[in-house]
């Protein structure tokens, strides 16, 4: 990044969590001709990304050791903390003065242990949890929102930007995790009613393909239906995001408007869709697989999607 | 209609319905170099039509009499049937070898009394309900569905394809309509879930613009989202779906679902929160007002739509 | 009943529509002394209450036509039609100032077509549904909610009282029918919320059993419960009340709400898991069957109904 | 505790938390002539115990120095840990051998944290929440709900009995208060039911006291409806169960739902309207307020209990 005004030298970037929205991220960056080096809990991951250029690190706390701008991207609380909280993990090796990118989306509670870890050791803390899929994350063309110090955010936006095409700073920590849930609450709403649309054309005999074709030329046809729709016909073999994660991030939000007293009905009933959705069978498919417990409910619709 | 589709003398069209969509939809063929005559109940606005060469008829009957294709565009069943089949209505017009195309969103019920009764004039029937809005109808980039007669169908393709980009024949009559219904369960709920996840990044203290701005331009963003989205800081002065026509679709979707023993939790859910619009008094405004509904459930938030 | 205070001579009572709950209806009219005749579509049913001193008839016409008082009980809109509206059926027998009461739960403009009817004979017509299954219709112990002409009612009243242990005039036509719907709604939420919290406690390892104990004796306890919970463990062989009654109850009730913008989002969603429970095959059995669908909603959990 | 139950000496009880259930609990102890020391935050709620006999005490650890059983009857996972577990709490005064009952409806997590630091002070720990409300604590019939160490339950059965009609012992610690929280999805979704069903019958025209009259003494009427029902027209003045509360429960459940992946639709639906009821202000009053809410969304219906 020779142009930058401040005539710094290029940061070293540190990167964990190579998994389906990790490995393309991060593969930007490098295209991007960022020095990255990083690390994931499944090694084979990181195959193709070493022949792109990263640095492999054997663990968290080696990445973050030699990273002026480490960033994760990981499932869950759980992953989060064992990644970064855990004894000899990403915190222990944060150089003060580094700048760490959380971009996971994880629940409020955990996000301000792990800020408050990083503030211990000198270092600034930015939340930025991305909107878009698989295909936004290969294409650079994320929705990142960001929260925290604003310092940190200008100093990382090159960084962004190779990821998103669209990054927006929103203020004060946990600014951007709630309006990456108030997102996810749509992707799951939109989901579910394009599944009981799309049942009951198909129960009045209309080609699944045909109804399909129409939803997501019609005016509802937001860019996650676009890509998902076809799905309900024919999976993708590896989930871009798996139902359990959306069912998390349902509880997540809920457990925040319930803070405020906040009635969210039909987020509400989403979550017991995707509960039950979980109970048979579907937690570590794609998302796309609510439309299977749709299917199921309505008695196995023929042509489902769990029928494929 | 002679056999050759090129020798053809200009089809004389009539229009009969000059509302929010009607008038746009109506200016489209005008636009398009077609010969239009129509009526409408509130003759004021013709106006603006009679200006680009519309032809005034007093009376539907007396539209139907000399045309080749009568369009009807109007709000529900009572309308409809007060149009169609009341004394000295359309019908009475209605010529032999006549089409006859009816692009509102009625139930299947009353779209099938009417069909029988152009059949029994001796003229062809059309349904093809339209997805998009105002500023779709005034582009011409309607989705259009249609079903019915085949061959009527292939003459009235011209005539379609001046108000909608996207025209898709269906086969037998009953599917557009539902296909119609299917599109329109995704509007409710994407409107709901919109106005939950924004109520939900309020209450955390994210200006309500900023909020608006993301999700307008996130993986959720639906062309309907992306125009209605904004409505939610400031309407716009007229309606362009009033909220008890949603209301109404989205209970024949769910009659139509119980036929086929579907369950369909969210859209019912959605049906209930328009009630609760309904009782609310935002029957009249644009749909979008469900968003003041879910603000009044939240207890009145500040800066919500209801209090512009 | 020598002991009428206006000295009439006893009324010779018909009855049409001996099933689950008119066979011990009429049951108790022979045990209180009544002269009974009636009929049955399914001959069999009649047989005990032959031995109880029934007179059977062949028809519904033949049963009008030698009573003064005649009842129906039967299960919906279709099968009151095809008894009462039908050529030859109960209407062509029925006697100038007789009295007709209809105890079946019928769609609002099914009962308002009855009655016209029945008014154009010049007899008079009460509503009658009733609140309460099997056990108390033999035990005469159900709620009778009565609308319609205030004198049949005081004529009635000896009738009546004989089956029901409650018996409530509501003035006019139309809510009896209204407040057995309201009834209703509240029987299939019980019943599903009885199964959440009968699935959440064997989640939680607490013998199925035990759970239904404390259930069945704790502040929940309706009578409804009290004869139903059990049933979750051990089905009656004999459905009660069929499941897809109460589907179709919720849904008259659901239609009448829609009327008056009426928001029940609770009894919309109980309606949306009845329709789940039909797609499932519980259509005929007892409305306990919801219990199956939660079960089934759950993954399948072991010692469910389902799997007795 | 010497082996022989006859021989013992009286125990002596202590008991903390004198609110709308705890002062009727305790005075039914005291009345059947147990030696009760007690504390309340509140200290104007102790005189009439006094006046029974109760010896007052100043602090909860005060209390436990005192007693071989000690109660608490708190209102939530806050309250029990600043009695039980701050600094010179109850905990702090609970001498070995001990044997304390909290009868608290509250969080799996809190109880557990309780159970674990009475473990460490040599003292046995029961979970009894209690299904009943104000009417039943008054007559000694609340339905309780026994989980802990066995031995302790034996022993405190004369105590326990003396407060409830059916006292029922589950096994493992955690079992109870998940089978009290089963028990409060019912009492919820009964209410919400209970009253949609109201409205829609006040919405035909029938008068409210009817209404109510006949749904309480239908197949519904539960005895928290018969004694909930007739406070929808005229509250009492004071809260027997906070709407709140109720509110919290329904989370509690929930959350205990999500970790089994159970679907709970219906109780996620009751726990949105507790929401928007305590969004709309009746946070404090009694959970039948919930009708108010109900009414509310049908646009504030004449006769309701909000007008009152």
């Amino acid at each position: 990044m020779s142009g930058s005004p401040t005539a710094e030298p290029p940061a070293q970037l540190g990167f964990i969590g190579l998994g389906a929205m990790g490995e393309p991220m991060a593969g930007r960056l490098l295209a991007a001709g960022f020095d990255v080096c990083g690390t994931n809990r499944n090694q084979a991951r990181g195959e193709r990304l070493r022949a792109q250029g990263l640095r492999w690190c054997s663990t968290p706390r080696e990445v973050a050791e030699s990273a002026d701008i480490v960033i994760t991207m990981l499932s869950d609380d759980q992953a989060l903390r064992s990644v970064a909280l855990a004894d000899g993990g990403l915190l222990a090796g944060l150089r003060a003065g580094a700048t760490y990118i959380d971009m996971s989306t994880v629940s409020p509670q955990c996000s301000a242990e792990v800020a408050e870890a990083v503030a211990g050791r000198g270092a600034s803390f930015l939340e930025a949890p991305v909107s878009g899929s698989v295909p936004q994350a290969q294409s650079g063309s994320l929705t990142i929102m960001v929260a925290g110090d604003r310092g940190a955010f200008e100093r990382s936006k090159a960084v962004l930007g190779a990821m998103g095409s669209n990054v927006a700073y929103l203020g004060e920590r946990g600014r951007a995790l709630m309006m990456k849930l108030a997102i996810n609450l749509s992707v799951a709403a939109q989901m579910i009613a394009f599944s009981e649309g799309l049942l009951l054309a198909c129960a009045h005999g209309i080609p699944q393909k045909q109804a399909v074709d129409l939803l997501c030329n019609s005016a509802i046809a937001s860019p996650m239906l676009r890509s998902r729709g076809p799905l309900t016909i024919e999976r993708q073999p590896q989930p871009w995001f798996a139902l359990r994660l959306m069912h998390k991030d349902l509880a997540l939000a809920l457990a925040q408007a319930r803070e405020h007293d906040l009635s969210m009905p039909l987020s509400a009933l989403a979550h017991e869709l995707f509960s039950a959705a979980r109970a048979h069978g579907h937690s570590d498919e794609d998302m796309v697989a609510i439309y299977d417990l749709l299917a199921e409910l309505a008695g196995g619709a023929p042509g489902t999607g769990s029928s494929v």
